[in-house]
């Protein structure tokens, strides 16, 4: 009989114990996909309590609550902070066997040092301790990165943005903050009104005037300059599945121009538009030597009278079941073909596609790049043991598990940085199986390799973000545009 | 080394054979969901012999026998009842690792007491035996759910069913038989002949002359009125997958108009008569207060020669890849827009869409209902150790297993029932495992509530059968149409 | 703590050690499906060195070390063998946890004897003995077939082979070779210009005049009877999915003329095609009472600049995920339905579709015949220990695992045989847990029957191999065509 969440916590083995302790617990994290607030972080924003910095924008513990019947005033509603901390707290128990449960002890445990099992009973007592901690100055955003021994974070931006808190954060020493260029809503086709709204806002942020595809996309190109003065390396896209819909110029640009007059377009040419801005995008990323990533699947804004009170990213989103392999693999062998793939990241959110993405990378892997093609860690809704555990596993079945570059929050809250020890425990914890099953010869030290490369080492050496940082302080994120032709 | 089948069979752990024995051996049977036959409880049939209360109508028996290449004549055919009993009983041994072999000798030991691994040799003496207790009082049916502790067995019923048999079987003691609505004839508009003479019949037995759309939506309104006054709180649907195309009511009608005469219509016609059907009826559930379940994804009838001679549910049915996410969203939202989505239960068939299934309920759950949204209980090819573990898990993941209502039998035989124990042991054991490894407290008092919340008590507080039977002696069921307008 | 790749390897408990080492482990192989070189076995090829044996055309390395970003020259490219296999030697640490490190080790103890991990530093020293050995005599391609006990192979040849070295090798002793028909060419149209091209190989080869579509399937049917007089009893085919799409014949003749014109026709058109030419086939397999095998879900092809350099079979293939169940249950209908569906083997690549495949074997099971439709073993990329274990759980609970004809190589390696080692071996242990977790009973003998049935027995009384080769032997290869009218 093991305890609850002691420090073998998911360990079942003397392996596992030893290969977590002596080579990954002590690692740093290189958080290379995020959704924490620049500005909380630019600013050092010191949270009001607990409830602020847990349960704001987290939908994971919003599903929970409304799952049990909890009234949505207690969610998102007008109730004050500690009763919705209390309405989590009565929740908690019953999300015995979700990833809430674990994360929830994981998170009370570090950084602040509570151990207790959260119920209705103790919620007050746990509210006051980690809210009076939170108001201490090693406990503020930084504080806490500091703590959690975070080097690198990652967050995810639009085009649009000034980049300013990455500017004012940017320094020497200590974490690195770097953005990620996120442009979904330059192909957010659906709601022509709102993508027309979004354009006009890249032309003025750009000063690229607008009239035609091409200026879309040397706007967006000027934006990704812009972005890489400020040491971006990434970018990301969530999409439901990749598009391929081969169309010529002089098309997209008719679609352009009848959608830039309000006039709305059948789906298939909105799978043209969206294709070619994607591929011209991704054109650009290679000729900078960025990683692209993919997240694909996801099936959003499900309950439409929610999302006019609550706004998107507010629990209504589930998993759909899009094909996914074909036109994914039509879209990179395009890029291939002039050989213009970058390195790339594709996250699946429907588990039964696992084996598809494993198998994808492997078509694209290139002589002198390790892993140049990544089957992105377990997203979302899979991110949790059997998820982590389920991934590994075809990764390890399909491809080269001593490649990966591991594990990344994905998070909303700066109190989320111990699901990179839940993965790097559920990783140990595989490998000393597996030993101790004689599966894998008992070589502590290559399997440590092996683990100290997937938590850390792997994933510094794939971006490259130091190199970056510098470049953005030495260049003090003055815009630098490249003339590349790219596309 | 474990023996087969003993008192801690499936129980690996202590922690879950105390979870076992301590909350969940003992609580009543809620069978929600079943295919019994309402004449055979309500006469209280007395079963010939073991062949007609096991081999008849038992279509996983009879697949696994035509695996083996048994005659047919043994398996459906016109061989005597102890042949066909012996033709099952030397199949058995080659059913190992298949549920059938576990179910095999838990129906045996409960309720006849045998405790044999049957084979061809021991055939004749289990025959006689089990045949014989057959032949007294209690193990007619009613004295079989007597035995099994059967509290409440919902039946599956066609809106035409007159219900006498529930009428003659409802009294104030003893267990609680109530019908299930499962108007599929009235949408199964693959066959339009088929269908038209189903719309005769069902004019004739509502008494609302058809000859419009409206008709049919009244005619079945004044069958769920009937069903209603006679205890039925529940629907049920068996869908390739849920039905969405938006149409406008004129169209709808000419549709109507052309399969009663015969025509033909295209399949996205039909598409779009089915959804019909289908929002409506939802709608009606809603205005009611019912639960509505959906059985989702089964490739039916395959085997087209043998379907002329065996007719359907015979065996020929598997697991098919149908699309389910988006038009599942969209027929849930449309009915979320009017606030018009009542409870509801989801069972998909293929496991690939387990997740699929797991996160769509997540995105209607409601304040005030305790998980309003079900993701019903591993189903069909599912119903097997592996298929429950993987729902189980899935739901702990992606929802709150301490809201699930689950298990039912869906079964045909009144020998089923110990798959509630079955259900209960697995449950139990995973549970015990979490524990013993540290994955959850070692907390018997709260893990036994959350055991026989789920083997009983979230099923009743979720149905309310009790209220729904006492309504129905009370109402003596008559007819109580009511006037709402609810589509 | 279990030592790596000893006795025990893979075998958890007593009880599987029992299994394997008593019932298993000795009994010769039937590899029913592989794609070694007729002319290798023939003429007893003996290797110039490891490289030749192990890395020529082994995909599955190759992908490996394109993963860790070798330089393709060490791969596929010019470098000497020394090198190429240095290369590898480099890779394989890196490949733990994928199943080619535990094929690596299994095929250098079997036939080499060497125990070694091997690694950049050991990889001269392997070379060398290895290389060594391939030059004795018992290390000649028959060689190591007698080493491994090897009883069949069936061998995957194209219409338009002469068999010459199937009849060359054909004797009354030792190893039968024979060959599988694999007219995939036959119906390749995506490639009007090489479908064109090949037409007119077969119709010299089979000196039938193709100008008309029954000119090609006469053609292909005297190939058949070719086959068929030198011991072929298998088919297989290679699709994405199984084809349907019902067409009178002289649209499907039309067609033809137009593609025989080398006109592009419409995918639809090439659908209907396909589906024209399997089901002929088809047909004439059943008149012949051959054994036909589909191998569905690939993803083939994908990286077009690379299938120029390395042609296809080259590494740059993956999993799809088209649609399965619908189309396949109407081809398998379409032939039921006039009695005339053969014995049949369905292979899955993609496991999201393990259960779609397990339950449409069940639909069509006969009676007088055990396992006539079979789910083929896990394949490709999912031929490691969970794809394998998946496969035999899904087969377990939605089949019969007794009925199972087994494992199979599907190489173009001589040092693959050990897949049959590991395959009893998993088998074995799966069997061996479920005893000592008291979910079987403990009945080595009965258990050991089964085990030996699916590694060996059914297999042999489902193909009826020697009865073949007999026939063959008896008939001397003449051309021996039936005039009977198949379709």
């Amino acid at each position: 009989m093991k305890e609850f969440l002691t420090e073998d916590f998911l360990l079942e083995t003397k392996t596992a114990a030893r290969l977590y302790y002596d080579y990954a617990a002590d690692l740093p994290i290189v958080d290379y996909h995020c959704h924490l607030s620049p500005e909380d972080i630019a600013k050092d924003r010191q949270f009001e309590n607990i409830t602020r910095a847990w349960l704001e924008g987290d939908h994971y513990k919003w599903r929970a609550m409304r799952t049990m019947g909890v009234d949505e005033k207690n969610i998102t509603g007008s109730a004050d902070d500690r009763d919705k901390f209390i309405a989590w707290a009565k929740t908690v128990p019953y999300t015995m066997r979700n990833p809430l449960y674990h994360w929830t002890h994981m998170e009370l445990q570090k950084p602040f040092g509570i151990n207790i099992l959260l119920n209705e009973d103790n919620a007050d007592e746990v509210y006051d301790k980690s809210s009076g901690l939170l108001q201490q100055p090693d406990f503020s955003t930084q504080g806490i990165l500091k703590k959690m021994k975070v080097e690198v974070v990652c967050t995810t931006d639009d085009p649009v943005e000034g980049l300013e808190y990455h500017q004012m954060f940017r320094k020497e020493d200590g974490p690195i903050m770097l953005p990620t260029f996120r442009p979904d809503k330059a192909y957010a086709v659906d709601n022509i009104q709102s993508w027309n709204d979004y354009v006009d806002r890249l032309a003025e942020v750009s000063g690229v005037e607008i009239s035609s595809f091409y200026n879309l996309m040397d706007a967006l190109e000027s934006r990704i300059d812009y972005f890489h003065a400020n040491g971006c390396r990434l970018s990301d896209h969530g999409l439901t599945h990749l598009h391929f819909q081969l169309c010529n110029e002089i098309e997209i640009n008719n679609l352009f121009t009848q959608m830039r007059q309000n006039k709305e377009i059948s789906p298939s040419k909105k799978e043209v538009f969206r294709y070619a801005v994607l591929i011209k995008l991704s054109r650009m990323y290679h000729a900078r030597g960025w990683v692209q990533q993919y997240h694909l699947g996801a099936l959003r804004n499900t309950n439409l009278s929610k999302l006019e009170v609550n706004g998107p990213d507010s629990g209504y989103d589930s998993i759909g079941d899009f094909p996914q392999a074909q036109k994914m693999q039509q879209f990179f062998n395009r890029l291939q073909n002039t050989d213009q793939l970058t390195k790339t990241i594709i996250y699946n959110l429907n588990p039964a596609d696992n084996e598809i993405f494993a198998t994808m990378t492997g078509n694209f892997q290139e002589s002198g790049t390790k892993g140049k093609i990544q089957w992105g860690s377990a997203w979302w809704f899979l991110d949790q043991k059997e998820g982590i555990e389920k991934q590994l596993n075809t990764l390890s079945n399909m491809g080269l598990l001593s490649t990966f570059i591991g594990m990344l929050t994905d998070s909303r809250s700066f109190l989320s940085f111990p699901r990179h020890e839940y993965f790097r425990r559920i990783l140990c914890n595989m490998l000393g199986n597996d030993v101790e099953n004689g599966l894998l010869p008992n070589d502590d030290q290559w399997l440590g390799k092996l683990v100290s490369d997937i938590c850390y080492y792997n994933a510094r050496n794939y971006f490259k973000f130091d190199a970056a940082h510098q470049e953005a302080l030495n260049s003090k994120g003055q815009l630098n545009r490249k003339s590349t032709s790219t596309t």
